[in-house]
């Protein structure tokens, strides 16, 4: 169904030796892409092993492609991610036929190879559009029985693909700093006044986030079947968020000062084209759910899933202390497919732009995996303990929440995210 | 409170003479700012009379600030509304200085005025974010009791700003067609799938429209006594609303496909500076109604509210038939000001950038003025008969909706939007 070729190929090998170690992040078969800080400004590069290849300094390597890289210089993605999935190919292939164990231009390309440790990593592109859904049917479960106990899914959950517009000023990279906000709450009796205090209900949310190439028409929906063609690549994505807040002020518009505060992304994108030997179909309905609506059914066969497994840890101040795991899941659980969510937010007529960012919501599991603490929790009812012996509720200040993913298939080489990490300092 | 200057002078004329005449929309106290387009490309122009100043053609004749002109050419207004009210002030002064009457750079200037029949006007630029508020009471009330009649207004309304982040790639200037969505719809009874089908309850929404000017740093907030200084200029808005997908859609993270396909704005961006005269405080508080939180409490004797009056005219297909007036009310009656919209939005340290777009929500009157048809006919109860004869409980395939704005006050020159107006396209 999916072509694989030889950018798939899990014999191929770098002659950046540490690309090739089993548990690399970035092999030769990943090549995501990224915006890094040099003296000299900002760069776009590509990761490989634990370096980063300049490729607006190797451009003349590329050949063909070069210009599209050049043309990248002080715009970050934008200008690769305007065109279409040849392109982004094209340039992917010519990128690894440098970074090829035995390639000719290794030597003058290794010139051009920063380590990652010694450089700040920046946002890869700014978002046009930052739409964030709601497609783990276990997590729209787990967390609507703390709010409706007797009504935890809503009647619309099994045919809408449910998502609201974010704010785009405040998606950071990872290791950017989050501000524990202030915000009205809910006040403790009818008729009282809210509080306006720092947020005691700081969480995190596990999610997976996707940029969208290509542009399509305003008018003109983009077909499930086609929607594939519009995603660039991925990333990890931490929808950080306030639930005393968002409690208190979503009705009934939905959340806005409970989310707008900070959002973290891992700021490399992993391109659709490397996923693909990853891709699959999504496990069947649940007996008596309903099939997707004609507009939201992937044809019969279609690998519209993707695997990628989450995880999210939660380190302390504590020195020493290590992280504690807090959850790990899959996205190929999920209700809803990448494709479908495209589908979705343009069956009315709203267009994709080159650079919009989709979040998938956070993904918790069948077996078990929650991917935020209100889930972990249940409430703040139950409270975790952490392996430095202190117990969480919610995020206090200090912590640092790192969340990593990872994708394995047997006869394939794995590939990784690297970190979407943020740290908890102190309100205002 | 608020310094009037020469800008504001009544005697003051134009040479431009059709921006004298009384009911003048742009007469040289207003001076409002927009891109069109030629066939010398996207230009950056000043309305006067009926005609636009070409601003980067005349940039020679504008002194100091002719430097910050020139950098708009191709980029819209990004590159002034980038910077401060100082800023903004001296372009339009500057400006306001080549257009008075007698001006000796008047000769020259003419040469770069353009008839407004002659051009398209464009998105004046792209807006960075979009925030929709709900700030008219009366609106939250009439609308709530047709979905929640025992419940209209939820007890978060008279604290929170309540606002949602909204779509931006689909918002467009004044005369871009739109498109009747398609979209899921609820079903007839429990269990039923939904149908999905063109919306049978497309609406509009009289808004008004603000730009966010200058920035501000992720987790400082804006406080409410500085916000205006954040204020560039204001625009109608027609927020575009699918009632039927709204519906369904909507819980429980607000609006999304319902909002999603249009939006549409006047071209002609009013400065804050041309409004001061129309600055005004906000009619006091109902008696029992709480008091703003102190982040959000005006100063005492603050003029934050603005009294532009709004009207919105649907004309029918049917040839020769007029505009039938739908309602009128002004942005004054807001239950929150421009300002707190501001101080809310950054309370939890989310941060301004420039070319932020702001909505009022619709904008309804105590007095009966109502922003929207879903008020006007009661849910689509009581139908409403247009001056054609034909009647309507929602917008039909060929209907034109248009805003109009316009600040009225003894001792000063009246001053007017332009038009915000959009066509009902059928659906694909």
């Amino acid at each position: 169904m999916i072509a694989l070729d030889e950018s798939h190929d899990p014999a191929r090998r770098s002659w950046v030796e540490k690309a090739n170690l089993p548990d690399a992040e970035f092999p030769i078969q990943n090549l995501p892409f990224g915006m890094f800080r040099t003296e000299r400004g900002a760069r776009l590069g590509v990761a490989i092993g634990g370096s980063i290849l300049d490729l607006v300094a190797i451009a003349e390597l590329l050949g063909d492609v070069g210009g599209i890289v050049t043309e990248c210089e002080g715009k970050g993605l934008a200008p690769l991610i305007g065109r279409d999935p040849k392109a982004w190919s094209a340039v992917r292939r010519a990128v690894g036929r440098v970074l090829e164990r035995g390639a000719s231009q290794g030597a003058a390309a290794a010139e051009h190879l920063v380590p990652m440790s010694a450089v700040e990593m920046l946002m890869p592109l700014r978002p046009g559009g930052y739409i964030d859904f709601f497609a783990s049917i276990e997590h729209a479960t787990n967390v609507g029985r703390i709010f409706r106990p007797d009504n935890p899914l809503l009647p619309n959950y099994k045919y809408v693909p449910i998502a609201y517009n974010g704010r785009v000023s405040t998606i950071r990279p990872s290791g950017a700093p989050v501000q524990r906000p202030r915000g009205q709450q809910r006040p403790q009796s009818e008729g009282a006044a809210p509080a306006v205090a720092p947020s005691r209900a700081l969480d995190y949310e596990m999610e997976l986030g996707f940029f969208l190439g290509g542009t399509s028409r305003i008018g003109e929906p983009v077909p499930v079947d086609k929607a594939w063609e519009h995603i660039f690549g991925f990333c990890l994505l931490n929808d950080w968020s306030a639930r005393d807040i968002q409690a208190w002020e979503y009705q009934p518009l939905g959340p806005f000062l409970g989310k707008s505060f900070a959002t973290t992304i891992s700021p490399w994108i992993v391109t659709a084209e490397a996923l693909k030997p990853f891709r699959a179909a999504p496990p069947s309905r649940p007996d008596g759910d309903p099939q997707p609506l004609p507009y939201l059914a992937e044809p019969a066969g279609a690998l519209g899933g993707i695997d990628i497994r989450l995880e999210a840890h939660l380190r302390s101040s504590a020195e020493d202390s290590g992280a504690t795991k807090l959850g790990g899941a899959s996205s190929l659980g999920l209700y809803w497919t990448p494709g479908q969510m495209v589908a979705h937010m343009t069956s009315n007529g709203c267009n994709v732009e080159a650079g919009d960012l989709l979040g998938s919501g956070t993904i918790s599991s069948r077996d078990g995996g929650l991917g935020s603490l209100i889930e972990i929790t249940r409430g703040a009812a139950e409270p975790l303990k952490l392996k430095d012996g202190t117990t969480r509720r919610y995020l206090e200040d200090g912590d640092e929440l790192i969340l990593r993913g990872r994708c394995e298939r047997d006869g394939f080489v794995s590939i990784g995210f690297g970190a979407c990490a943020g740290r908890i300092g102190p309100a205002l």
